[in-house]
């Protein structure tokens, strides 16, 4: 492989970060910025165009393909995690430590807050069309669901935090299945069959919340809308309600990701070693 | 490949199940579980809030993604069959012997029986709100949909045992192509294409009983929901309406993968054996 | 590639067929019965149960997928055709000869044929539920359509012509495109683009006829529907609209092959030749 | 790989192209004609047929396919920018001088304005059934917006000009990341992965402008609507609206694809370079 050096390479030459802790900051921040700045443009364009526009099947695919692509571009800078839950499970399987772990959660959120403030701007004009300019988390022009999950009204706090346990632990343990070395899935693929998962979790328990199942995704952009909103964002349904799109992902992606293990990986034979031998690292 | 000792491995060294059919047997339970309780909550999606979250290609696409990740977590331990009748295919092929497709069928029973148990409890909550906590199999607030396959009004007993093995048919033909080696199909590709073959099915064969096509995820279900629906689930609309769904795909399965073979199988060629030998690198 | 002596190989060793034509018919009767008795099913769901199961986008999807498991399971047989007007591409390609191309198309047609009466079986209920036994090739309780392309209102013969024209020449153009080798696009992801081809073009250019944009596809059940329909299947809406998805995709498809060889493909480079040396044939 | 001498063959031998500048034109006029020619038919289907055909999933995907077969075609004569903004992206990496550039944008304008071109002649017919032969730009039978962009009625100039810096960005910085040689994507899947950053847009940030994205695809094809429709398509809504599709992808390419490699591409590290020996054929 020879790289031409061109603009974009002369330029890397002088401002390539090689600290490994900043680089992957770096890279967990803006990935989750493009997530969550994609994604919650996808539900603004279903909550303030329904019908006309996206449909449920347009906010599955929006948000898979959303998912694709964030972590396609930060795969190989910091493994793409791009939600808290994901990097727990990680911690759980020691394949990162407590401090990495922080590193990785705070510039999710911050990326999160982010992409939720550039929503913001990017649609005011259309969320004023469509409130007259009066923000409201709950009613017929509400449009806090833009940016953070609210309940159907059915839901209690339990279910909504069995809702994302399950929807969460399902995501970590097809994550678990998929990078599983033993199930020899090319590591090409790996974020497009993501993007799968995510279509298939929007079909299924995707109705009671709309499958936040990412903290980063549901609590940096609730944070956000304090401003604009108000503390209806953290008081609606109720009080304790914010909790459970908070928390129950860490619990539901150790569960899902070890369930995993415990039912199928543990018992995966080793593929037949099909020999190769590096020559050289540089390229 | 140099797998580290984390966690996972670590507990794998210990936990590790090396009896053949304990591992079958937990891959095909968990493989089905899987499907049916991810499956089953996309029925209820559909068939609870019509029209402004699941639409028919939400049910095609959400299925196909839930055989596709099934699939993919259990084709290394078990093969991915579950489906009873794909494993009496494979009988029939003389890959697999009478007992263990037994300890198959069992195993998806089972899976499929507890995936709808698992369905029940999550949308508990949203099933009372849609039907005021009266259980219905028939009528505006039925919901027994969301777990077995019921006809569509017009449809005879001799139209739904045709609708299965034409269904299970299809399914059992591509199937068998997709995973004949002559066809050259990377392994890696198999489980993505077998969803495609579902979201074909559904936009085709779905309009009568719904593609349920799979005994383990018909029929599991539907002996479950003997306890919160009553006898009616095996009444409706006739007392022998289940019979279709149940044993139709056996007869099916056989026919589709036989005539796959016999129409082209049989006489594709042998591909040609290649080796390479890489001779430089300048490109 | 070692394969195990199971039954379908010991089938197999009795039953291949060496003959190359019948081979052929086989594969390509086969095929196009697949193709068109899934695909007819598809509309079938379209036209009967409008609104409630298939949209636009199903029978986009639906189709497509229909045409990448007919093509996988066919390609090494006879390349997967299917198709009389891209038969004939290959015709004027010098892929073929006159004779062959004959066998072929005969066997298209016959396979459209079959696949529309088997349709016309499965769906016998649903569709008297439909039209209460009266078949119909016009009005409301028209089903004709499900088997056999008739043109929107507004549309004339000349335009109906052309649409055919257009249709079958992107679809061949882009066919031209994917299996030029010089394009190095690999060969188990054909069947797959060509589905993707046909998704683009049901969403582009199904407006006029519905894109059937195959002879074999929209003669073969329109002979069929003689027996239920009666001969207004070849006067609706007049005498000679059924000439044009008859003979203009022929047109078509050798204008849009040699298209794309005069604007890209005759000035590709040959890729760099990685060389590989074939051993042995025995597999 | 041997090449038969087929019919196209023989052609090219004698047709084929050699001068780069000639080669590169027919390229990506070719290819920019055939994306808007399917793009623009598509939205024709959208808005001629609203509720019945396209809906907006069907737009998202019709283009995402359009751009991946446009692209899989013209990829390897003239790497299938198809988009001057694109083009222009390249020129700020080094890659391509400002006479090459100049050369591509007249390219694909040519390309667009044609595309447009043909589509008003393809559905000449439809619009004249739409609109009773009365070419409108705005009221309840608009049709110019098959061509080319308007904006929601609540989107300023700024509005729709930061709209088309985001689009363009979004796409210009995936398809940078996609790209890249230390992503280590395989070069056949770009195409397809580029259609799906198409979908992902048009989930996301569609609902101002209709995410025309390509001054091309909206500059082209608004050249050709001053013939039928008249001077109201560059001064509605306002005289200088049109500024904002025409211009402002220039400025969100560069912006996006730098942005990429200032936070990801400037800090990968080069792939570990390997040579595969292999050793035996047992597996």
């Amino acid at each position: 492989m020879t790289l031409i050096k061109n603009n974009t390479e002369v330029a890397r030459d002088k401002a390539r970060v090689k600290n490994e802790t900043l680089k992957v900051f770096l890279s967990e921040f803006f990935g989750t910025f493009l997530l969550c700045f994609i994604g919650l443009a996808i539900n603004a364009q279903f909550i303030l165009h329904k019908g006309t526009l996206n449909q449920w099947i347009n906010v599955n695919f929006g948000w898979a393909f959303a998912i694709v692509f964030s972590v396609m571009a930060t795969a190989k800078t910091s493994g793409a995690h791009l939600n808290p839950a994901i990097t727990f499970m990680f911690y759980t399987y020691g394949n990162i430590g407590l401090i990495k772990m922080l590193i990785y959660i705070v510039a999710q959120l911050l990326g999160g807050f982010l992409g939720a403030a550039g929503v913001y701007g990017f649609y005011y004009e259309a969320i004023n069309h469509f409130d007259h300019g009066v923000r409201a988390v709950t009613g017929a022009t509400a449009t806090a669901g833009i940016f953070a999950s609210y309940p159907a009204p059915y839901c209690s706090f339990f279910g909504s935090f069995v809702d994302q346990i399950v929807g969460t632990g399902l995501l970590a343990l097809f994550v678990s299945a998929i990078i599983d070395q033993r199930n020899e899935v090319p590591s090409h693929l790996h974020a497009p069959l993501f993007g799968g998962v995510l279509v298939m979790i929007g079909c299924s328990f995707g109705m009671n919340l709309g499958y936040p199942i990412n903290p980063a995704r549901d609590l940096g952009p609730r944070i956000f809308t304090l401003f604009p909103y108000g503390t209806g964002v953290f008081s609606s349904p109720s009080t304790y309600y914010w909790i459970a799109p908070t928390f129950a992902p860490f619990i539901g992606a150790a569960i899902g990701g070890w369930l995993y293990h415990v039912f199928i990986g543990f018992h995966l034979s080793d593929p037949v070693k099909k020999e190769y031998i590096p020559i050289s690292a540089e390229a």
